[in-house]
């Protein structure tokens, strides 16, 4: 697999798609957030470092194995410094019952607002909402939604030992923040992973009217 | 009536139309939301399950009876869980002064944050407003608007006993909302009921202003 | 004059340019807000009434003389229901030193707000900001600018009666709200009556930031 | 170097893509804001003064020389009266580590909003988030960014002293701050440029957010 050939996959083109969405929203201003997709072979499709979401096209990608690294044609492309963070999400879900095609980063305004505001709890809960049944296995908006939130650490090791922990002990959750930094969500794919964050993003927006 | 004739009508257009509009607006965020509109012969146009409204178009909706039951043509496509609030306001408005052609459902934002603030009283109450002139039978602002609440439920006949007890009671008000769930708004036409859920969301975002 | 010639007119396409964007920002929801250009002639170009701004083209003006009476291609078209506030704006501008070549009226968000939190006071007052300087006379920050606000009617001579009052005592302001209506604003041109409300809207948005 | 020459530049089509964005987000509205980039042989390409940013084209820019005199083909257009504040920040920034390219000004609310907050302050400050590392020689979150503020003048001279004894004190800013004016930002490149701004306005929100 080389650039264009990667360029020419439908993942490509979709995480492309969600980046000028999320920037149009102002989800992923400046050059923040990355995203990225699964590919056949255990292949992942990640966006590249310092990539500005308004102009992102199908080319902004690179390959890399479920470690990280870069697959032979792309050595010379530097990956987003949190990489490890998706492939980490990606390992973690191998085996589990709900598969994780895509996950999708940004720092969208009310993710970013409550990583910081309940920073000390290390949790944001929702109850109450039809929007909550976007989430695997709720069927009732009569349900409680956790989304937990870890510190932020510019060594991404920090980041994944806080979620491991958190998974040995919860059961997956629909999403997570890094304080100060923004949301990771996921999904079965890239579409599905984008709706996630799309009802996590209106949740909060409702979690903060309510708290004004 | 197959599918291929029901993405040609005008009303399919429209109302995905308006799918993509209130997913630009964040209206109608991740899967959620749904919209009708009535075809002669008592047919009624909905929006099938699931669909990303981003990239709605008009081959995403199904035929059913004014009971809600799929066409022959459409038995295999999934009907949006909410089929039946739709069809409910369609048969209820049967004979009825104002006729309603299309019924449209979305979480915006301001409705829902009110479907929550005012659960308790059961209405949202609007006077004062230009406006409210939009709705039917009012010709000054020197009015008042009710839009009742109803608590949500998984099961679709416990919120339309509950629109029937408040219409045994009162006039048809000019929408209804669902407790932490959205709002359901409707007119004569697909864009008329555009209009009436425009109307609203302002209201309720003016609400919103002046209460903080 | 006919609908074509009208239709042909550059204000016609740019009132209904302004009407779209207005629209996308939700400035003119529903079927809300009017526009209007004086033509060569004393005619005026005016919106028709019931548009919805979203769909709003060059098609979508009638044209009538200064006292809002429509010229005889025009008959048959219903003129929005404000077509005396505008008109009246252009009377009263005639021989000023200022010449009004468009007239805007819109539904914008923070206008309305402002329009009933100041009621009582009948103004809204703004100074020291650099945007301040769109506004004619103004050449500095170091400045005051007044809207005055008038009680809503439906019979428009209570509103011009009330702007003729406030003209007796006051220079021309940079435009008026009406209460719980909207605002009304002018300027030589379409684009520069747009560019006084889009400035207006920025003012009126700080003040709700900083009384907030 | 002539009025086509200049429209054929690249940083000239970037520009006025900028300035088109900044007016859908309302970041640019009316006629304020300008925008500059720095091309060979130490020409400044600016933007035209009382430019729309809704229509802004490749054609709304003059050359002028690090001092703000048009250049030779220009002297019919008139420069935006805030050039000199441009053209100073290139002075400055010659001989500087980090090379500067273009200047961006925009009144986007939350800009402008604390520029009047903190003005007595005369400074904004920002401390943990992730958003942080777009600014030069920030590489952790763990760090804490500085915008100063000025007070607005209509004499140019009055901001160019004030920054100058700014600078004589402290390291480069990420950006400036006008009170009541707006923002000043710039990189090493127009996008650059836009990406600090875009940074900016988010940190901006976020305090805003957390203050209320």
């Amino acid at each position: 697999m080389n650039q264009a050939d990667l360029a020419s996959t439908v993942v490509a083109r979709q995480l492309a798609e969600c980046g000028n969405l999320f920037h149009r929203w102002q989800w992923s201003l400046s050059t923040s957030s990355n995203y990225s997709a699964l590919l056949p072979d255990s292949v992942v499709a990640i966006s590249r470092s310092g990539v500005d979401k308004q102009f992102m096209t199908a080319n902004d990608f690179l390959a890399v194995d479920l470690h990280g690294a870069p697959l032979a044609n792309f050595k010379e492309i530097r990956p987003s410094a949190e990489t490890e963070l998706h492939c980490h999400i990606y390992r973690k879900a191998q085996g589990q019952a709900l598969p994780i095609a895509s996950v999708l980063h940004t720092h969208s305004k009310f993710a970013v607002y409550f990583s910081r505001r309940f920073a000390a709890e290390g949790v944001v809960r929702f109850s109450g909402f039809e929007m909550q049944k976007i989430f695997d296995g709720i069927d009732t908006h009569d349900s409680s939604i956790e989304v937990p939130i870890f510190a932020n650490s510019q060594k991404m090791s920090d980041i994944t030992e806080k979620f491991d922990a958190y998974l040995a002990k919860n059961a997956w959750p629909a999403a997570y923040l890094i304080e100060g930094h923004g949301v990771y969500a996921w999904g079965k794919s890239v579409y599905h992973a984008k709706q996630k964050l799309e009802a996590l993003e209106h949740l909060f927006e409702q979690k903060y009217m309510e708290e004004k």
